[in-house]
């Protein structure tokens, strides 16, 4: 079975510090060439994997400012589709735009659509509905518009998250600086709880971080550590008291909720999205809506058992579960008789 | 012969007032229609065509603010691709954009390079160079790193161009206000020659607009007419002394200034890119390096002969000389051998 799998090139694969996308590109590439698939990963120049390599651009656009995305990712998707004959099936994280070459090619194409940016991209998700294949990351992101092969949760590499047995003293905030992502919430529930938070993640929303989160770090009990990359995450992750994720829209997956979980460290989250099918309410965590709520469950924490959460982690969001997945998925889509 | 004439989704083709690329892949699709060849013009719904009109969006997104760009590009290219079977030849006045999907299908598929944006965007051209067709719109704008089939100047139909013997009173700009086009300087030679100007253009630059050109509008001497559809250019250009165009970029074609030497007028330009190609200098309007030189050569109008420019425009610029070029360029796609 030869597979092309072709990650985004907003980053590198696996990113070096934020880039969801490329990192389960990379996750699953890594996984199917552990059980010694043929797998082509075409990702940016500079991606590292143990498969083959395919790349048009040296750099990701996010991290090289010369660069024009829309120039990069047509010369990116177009380098794979006329290869697309060495494949069996192509395993598309790249969101809408391959699907526009989808019917111009023999080769199956498998899309995990890793989230709706907009309601607007909807439009192309449709069209090709009878003619792809789509996964979804999570039951509640499907559209109901849209037919799907299966749901495969985002799985991770479980030796990137190492087990920390002993609860830490911080509560973790672990994401984008945005809005949507709750950071001022976090500090709030902090705040009401009389713990120290620590803010990890890339600012996406300069104003937001500018004007309402800066004021409030003192380096002391609000204290931000800016974006991580695999080694700071593991240990601010195993290190945390609980992480807190008091987002406001509704998430399709949340790569930190079960990373969190992998290294034992229970998870607090606003109940939306896909949180209910990632987190077991007052086993690895607590689902709640308010900060009010959230600042009550951090006094809750003890009660959680970190190594079930661990366990919990491992046998939802393992790498071996996704692989496993995705392997009965493409094995549908190449015999669909059997 | 079946072609299929790929317009972009901008604007409207034709355009109802602002839209350069729509406008001339209009006036192809209807002079090839007006010689009896079938051709299928792939636009936004309310585009209005004789020949066969393929839509899939109704509106477009610069008219449109619900629209998702890159959604209803990739569904619009992607539509025609799918059909490609069904024709002879595609001829894409889309950008770059489509020339990434040329190597999946059979149909051979010829773009007009309509300037270059950006450098950036040359990657695309030259990936495609050898498996392409290119055609440029002056000699000026072509790039040493791509072979091109011919250049075919872009044709205006004459129709929409009244000849009007007598000179007018005022000055023209007529284009988008924008510094690269020269709003400011054009402000400034008709005040230099003591002429009135009338301004007509698509704000394309709101700041350059409301810091340098609004404050020196005063509706008497200097007078902005908003953007124009096709009857108010005609009357706009028509009743100009001339055209001033003092242009600071490299521009590839220059629409207006054909426009304006069908009418008769003349036109006073700043000597860069593809104005030597248009304009003939002391024939149909004057060639200049500066603010000084253009005031200079408006009082030098007299000795154009209005006749001859108009008889120039239509020996080089008409839609029937670019409908030869453009079957002369078809025939060599399609019959190599002859």
């Amino acid at each position: 079975m030869k597979i092309a799998l072709l990650s985004p090139i907003a980053w590198r694969t696996p990113p070096v510090k934020y880039g969801p996308w490329e990192q389960v590109a990379s996750n699953i590439t890594e996984g199917l060439v552990a059980r010694n698939i043929d797998v082509t990963l075409f990702a940016t120049g500079n991606s590292i994997t143990k498969g083959k390599l395919e790349a048009v651009s040296e750099n990701a656009w996010s991290e090289d400012t010369e660069m024009d995305p829309k120039v990069w990712e047509c010369l990116h998707i177009s380098n794979l589709m006329e290869q697309a004959g060495k494949f069996d099936l192509i395993h598309n994280h790249f969101d809408f735009l391959p699907l526009s070459y989808s019917r111009l090619i023999k080769t199956p194409m498998l899309t995990t659509i890793h989230g709706f940016s907009s309601e607007k991209i909807l439009e192309v998700y449709k069209k090709y509905n009878k003619t792809a294949y789509y996964v979804s990351i999570s039951n509640s992101d499907r559209n109901p518009a849209l037919d799907y092969v299966a749901t495969v949760y985002n799985g991770i590499n479980e030796k990137e998250f190492s087990f920390k047995e002993r609860t830490g003293d911080y509560l973790l905030f672990f994401g984008r600086i945005h809005p949507e992502k709750g950071t001022l919430e976090a500090i709030e529930i902090a705040k009401k709880s009389g713990r120290k938070l620590k803010i990890s993640g890339l600012i996406q929303d300069q104003d937001y971080f500018d004007s309402k989160i800066k004021p409030l770090i003192n380096d002391e009990d609000i204290i931000f550590v800016g974006n991580s990359g695999p080694r700071e995450r593991d240990e601010l992750m195993g290190g945390a008291h609980a992480l807190l994720h008091p987002i406001s829209f509704k998430e399709p997956f949340g790569l930190s909720v079960a990373e969190a979980m992998m290294c034992g460290t229970p998870v607090i989250a606003f109940n939306l999205g896909s949180m209910p099918e990632l987190i077991v309410h007052e086993k690895t965590g607590f689902l709640v809506n308010s900060v009010d709520e959230a600042a009550e469950a951090v006094r809750l924490i003890a009660k959680i058992s970190r190594k079930f959460c661990r366990e919990w982690a491992f046998s939802k969001f393992s790498r071996k579960e996704m692989i496993d997945g995705y392997l009965a998925v493409y094995e549908r889509i190449l015999n669909p008789g059997n």
